[in-house]
């Protein structure tokens, strides 16, 4: 297994391309399988997400969570596949909540079919994710599925009511990207070692693993937002700050003195011109804020394995242990 | 329970309140509770749904259906619950999708919250239904909910494809509103049944009586697009008309040659002003096509009727034969 994690990348242990993680082929053929008993318009967008691609995280967290204790099943695959056609969906609708026109390098659903059609293309995709749960009879998974949705919805109505409010705060902020991000992929890691057959105490222990690795995901996203490369990102670059999403690095900036009041002035304006950006841009680098934001991402991977060191060893643990460091990899 | 049911009524078996229904009360309390554990803006949005009522004609079937075959069980209230938190998500999300700005006699959630929030407001009503079931176990409840909305999001794409769209015909409005709307009736009448532990034939003349309340009360609400009063109705009138939504009426009249071209013309230029629409509707009214489609709806209600008459006799039945004459008084 390490030697197949290994194949393509010069770096040992760290998964750069997850084209190449065992598996990933027949999740990819299931997931075009339950995409492909729709119809018309709908038939066309979800080919149009499927083809955009992406890394399939959450999938692969719930395979992997299983397999530390389990050979691979087709009750696993499928709640991986229900993982990803939930994401997909919270995807299409935030797009439009975000108003997004480009994702993953390539027009978003709402700027190709308009806010209508992608409204209902998330419905299905959502209603398709329970299907198959159902289908299945994988009870506790669809549990901790509710239970992402629900917080996501939470994080992402947060996230709106936050807009161009300086009042937000480290702590606040956590709450905001436990809700949008990092509760689905605990409940990816919780959902996997479940149907792997993990007892309480290990499932725990495996959400922990997904919250903090959700936790660094979120906030590396929130770096990259503003020192990416659009190509890489596969998204509009300070679209975060354009939209008055005000990150961890704008937090810690505001937390320092020298920048307090200046910082201040320009958020509560709620109009960020290009140059209002630019000298944003420049004041988070010459600050030091990215790098600290980086070390607080840092320290969520380092909890994240510090959780699989808890867990029974297996060749499946090396992946959970490379996406954590592919995720450091990305700001390095 | 007949003596309940014509309580209030003047016109005996026909049930013109709903408020006044065995077991409404409990209903309403339990939909209350589901709706009342979320927080901020989503719970303001729950409270403006929930306050703004409804018939609650889909969770009056389920619990009614379920209750030809057994009592009362928390499991069927849950699984009625459940089907009022998915119609409420469909109606926020068709509101989107339709730019709708009133609703139930008030402004829609969009049009007091934005479309962001809206979209963000059904997916958590989606899977607060969702919760539920899956708490409960109710997998076939569950198997049928995923169908209905499947086919409500085919449905509401096909409506919206078809807008302006001179094409449709009796055949094609059949399908649309099967998807759209009937199908969810017959999903929640063999929810009921399922869980009141009907046989698998008595489960499918229960949902053949669904879909014909819901071919019914799809029609009927199609002609009262075109003679209802916007008091009863509770949104605006010629909605379908201005949106371009061909509805049974208007395929009528485009049927009869001495309207044909004239109707043609009208409906492929794509923008009809306020004189287009008082002439469409008094060609409806003096056209027949009116009382054609009243009668056509008519026959559906009879089918519905028939359906229970297969069944086995009970205080509940009553109440879904007074279910179907109700909607006829609709258009009497």
């Amino acid at each position: 297994m390490k030697a197949l994690l290994e194949k393509d990348n010069k770096k040992p242990g760290v998964v750069l391309d997850f084209k190449n993680v065992p598996f990933v082929d027949k999740l990819e053929n299931r997931l075009m399988d339950a995409l492909s008993d729709s119809e018309g318009p709908i038939r066309e967008m979800c080919a149009h997400i499927f083809k955009a691609g992406g890394k399939r995280i959450r999938p692969l967290i719930v395979l992997y969570s299983g397999m530390v204790f389990s050979e691979l099943s087709q009750n696993l695959m499928d709640a991986a596949v229900a993982a990803e056609l939930i994401h997909m969906a919270s995807l299409v609708h935030d797009d439009i909540v975000d108003n997004s026109l480009l994702r993953r390098n390539r027009p978003s659903i709402n700027k190709i079919w308009g806010n209508e059609y992608a409204v209902l293309c998330g419905d299905y995709l959502f209603a398709r994710a329970f299907g198959i749960l159902s289908e299945k009879k994988l009870m506790k998974s669809m549990s901790f599925m509710v239970e992402a949705i629900t917080n996501m919805c939470h994080g992402e109505i947060r996230q709106a009511s936050d807009r161009f409010n300086s009042n937000v705060n480290v702590e606040s902020y956590y709450v905001r990207i436990a809700k949008k991000t990092a509760i689905f992929l605990q409940s990816c890691a919780k959902s996997g070692a479940c149907i792997g057959g993990a007892g309480e105490k290990d499932i725990d222990i495996m959400g922990e693993y997904g919250l903090n690795v959700g936790y660094a995901f979120q906030i590396i996203d929130d770096i990259l937002d503003f020192c990416g490369e659009v190509d890489v990102m596969g998204k509009e670059k300070y679209g975060d700050l354009k939209q008055g999403n005000i990150t961890l690095p704008v937090i810690l900036l505001m937390n320092k003195d020298e920048y307090r009041n200046w910082l201040l002035e320009i958020i509560n304006s709620r109009r960020l011109n290009d140059n209002d950006i630019d000298k944003i841009c420049n004041a988070l680098k010459e600050s030091g804020v990215l790098d600290e934001s980086s070390e607080i991402a840092a320290g969520h991977i380092k909890k994240a394995r510090k959780c699989l060191d808890m867990l029974p060893k297996s060749n499946y643990t090396d992946f959970l242990y490379s996406l954590a460091d592919m995720l450091q990899s990305r700001i390095n």
